[in-house]
């Protein structure tokens, strides 16, 4: 199907060792001529790690030690003949090796260009083919679980269950039309709908987990505001100390706000520490609150802090246009005398009380970011798929088509459900990728590593 | 000889794929709890190559594609029993993999410690170890050569043969000493110090490549400094262009210099560019000046930049106590008109004339660093060994025990000389690694990164 070898470094600069990998017709020709061992390449046992030296051509020792492994097609990755050179890590001896290898005759690889040739070879369904990028990229353990039953195939063949019984329905459908006068054996009117339902039901349940699944792959945006000096940023620290393993900072979009990834019970979280905001100030002041604000709007979650020691007034929350995405968290609750413990005058009653100091009332305050994020209020179970937003787009699609089949269905317009019917079918293949454009699959694989 | 089993991550974080290893006697055992493939790992063909997926022992999944490869001891890289499990990049599956390993038994590796295993279990010299860490860390081709010849053994044979050699002499020089009384079938004298002469030309020729050799594997530091607005700068970009592929840039030890690694005829440089030096200036800028002296002094070579269409006075080198690691470059010699291409009044009249802005010159800028770095002209030829500092301070206390040998022999004081001959001996075995304290292999294996 594909005509070129392609080639591309597998592991990420800098360690102990370093996969270079060719997979295409050419591969085995093409590392032939810069490994050398003591037997030849191509008469290596099929998946045996075998030792040798990568050479050029001129006999110049680019590693005297590299292990070479032959993995024919098309029980490989790609379905292709695959070859993996495993030499030296060192960004040095790597980087000669590859260019060795496309002075060869090997072309470098695109992101994703390996998964990619599998899909396009049927090792993989497009769901499996998406859920290797998503494992790599897995920023919580809940989202690498949901992202390894989606490679085991578990999405695909759910999705495959469906497809299949619309086909069968749809060929049922297509014989009423083509033979509208002969009485043949088909189904009860009442049996094709009650198979519709159940596909219909179980693919609405699927296109409904599109919410969770868009979280748990790409996590939440989280922005800590509120005035100076209220413990924002002890507030910060003490959420990350939980996570700290994980844990790096990267440059923010604005000069004044942080932004670090986390994780919150399972919730790949961004968490965005901003400048404080209070009434007044000069026209300096008020364009940092202003950036403030507008990191506010854009997440998808606010803690808005204010010191529990204080009046509220002063502190109290601006009333940006946020709904349904604001936590008030009352801070500095170790300073408060126990007979205030119930609220400052003015203060929102639902309120979560902490101590970013001391660590207290974490607990109800990741409560309370559980609630707000997932629809359920215990989260997706354990064992659950949800679709990615890619996939939720085509379910949604998909249900809509049935309601309109069923309808058709209903008042004998036969020739209205077919084409429901195959409208739906289309776009679950466009998940399983049946029927899929070249453009998308650009996107598709274009949020790969190369290598992969 | 170890009786514990270590795992580590051997690829950098980050690529589309992550290598656990593991070693030692539990090896096989640890990486069966949780790895599961269509075989048990035990039953595994050596070195072959087989999908299965890690899972912990509640059944949980790690990662549902990796694979796994027995590379059974003594035939192994450590010589003890070693597997080998490939699953995909990306921090979190990499890090959990490696926690449920570490929970199943294994003890996470210290620095180099599976190459440490190869040289206790006699698979590598230690001049082989080294070239472990010298190929994955070369900033250079040539310095990957060297580090390639170093680890096929090519430094490692050539001193054992004067080990042997030397070895074969105290011998015959301790049966002089057993049984002066008779006489046995002695070789003469004057074949002894032949021999003697013969291996200790050859080592010393091996010490004298030690200077080449650290050059080779450290880099040299390479100080730009001058006035202000000379081109200093364009100067460092002109060299870097030559080599951008493996440059990044590295924080300065001080806030107002950049580190930057290069290479220049294959010598590995560390660029250092300095803040311009003038006469006179504030407090502040004289405290900026004192600090690019301070880097001029400690580098190990300085090019002080002036502007060849100015006067010379007012930029001349300030007289730093840098004696033999000063080369004066006339920058922006497109300005200056044919007519006065000799030099200006006062400068020096071996100033490598350039011009940053064309990248005129730098043929003669490149022969003029080739000069002032290599002992000999042209560098170290292509297949030389060139050897490290450790092995070159061992080679000099060889060398001159051998002197002392000689003498002793010459003046037929065989007593003498058989103390000497085995301190050249013990001086080469510590070379190989056959008389080495672990304090030594502690300093030796720590250079080398986790994995390795």
């Amino acid at each position: 199907m594909t005509s070129d070898t392609i080639c591309a470094i597998a592991t990420a600069i800098g360690g102990a060792v370093s996969i270079i990998r060719l997979s295409g017709p050419a591969a085995i020709a093409v590392a032939e001529r810069v490994w050398h061992g003591r037997a030849a390449l191509p008469a290596l046992p099929a998946r045996q790690l075998t030792l040798g030296s990568l050479r050029r051509p001129d006999g110049g020792v680019i590693d005297p030690q590299c292990l070479a492994v032959v993995m024919p097609g098309p029980h490989s990755y790609t379905g292709e003949d695959v070859v993996e050179l495993h030499c030296h890590g060192g960004a040095l001896c790597t980087r000669l090796a590859l260019e060795e290898l496309l002075r060869q005759g090997a072309r470098h690889a695109d992101p994703g260009e390996f998964t990619r040739r599998a899909f396009v070879n049927g090792r993989l369904d497009l769901t499996q083919a998406e859920a290797v990028a998503d494992i790599i990229s897995a920023g919580s353990e809940s989202a690498l679980r949901l992202a390894g039953r989606q490679l085991e195939g578990v999405l695909g063949r759910r999705i495959n269950h469906s497809y299949e019984s619309l086909t069968d329905i749809l060929a049922e459908i297509e014989s009423r039309l083509d033979f509208p006068e002969e009485e043949l054996d088909w189904q009860s009117t009442s049996s094709l709908l009650a198979a519709l339902q159940a596909a219909q039901d179980d693919l609405r349940a699927l296109a409904a987990s599109r919410h969770d699944g868009e979280i748990l792959r790409g996590g939440i945006s989280l922005v800590i505001a509120g005035p100076p000096n209220v413990g924002k940023s002890s507030l910060l620290n003490v959420i990350l100390g939980r996570d700290r393993a994980i844990v790096a900072e990267i440059p923010g979009t604005t000069r004044d706000t942080i932004e670090v990834p986390s994780t919150i019970r399972g919730i790949p979280i961004h968490l965005v520490d901003t400048a404080g905001i209070r009434a007044g100030g000069d026209s300096i002041e008020r364009a940092g609150m202003a950036r403030a604000e507008n990191n506010a709007l854009s997440a998808d979650l606010i803690l808005w802090v204010y010191d529990a020691s204080q009046p509220y007034a002063p502190q109290r929350w601006p009333e940006w246009p946020v709904a349904g995405k604001l936590i008030v968290v009352a801070n500095k609750c170790d300073k408060v005398p126990a007979a205030e413990q119930g609220g400052r005058a003015g203060a929102p009653a639902d309120a979560v009380r902490v101590s970013a100091l001391f660590g207290t009332g974490l607990p109800a305050l990741y409560d309370a970011i559980e609630r707000a994020v997932w629809q359920q209020p215990q989260g997706p179970a354990d064992n659950a798929l949800a679709v990615a937003a890619r996939h939720g787009a085509h379910l949604e699609r998909a249900v809509a088509a049935l309601d309109d089949a069923r309808q058709a269905i209903g008042s004998d317009l036969w020739e209205l459900a077919a084409p429901a019917l195959r409208s739906a079918i289309f776009d679950l293949g466009k998940i399983l990728g049946r029927s899929v454009d070249p453009d998308v699959l650009d996107t598709i694989f274009a949020r790969f590593c190369i290598g992969k």
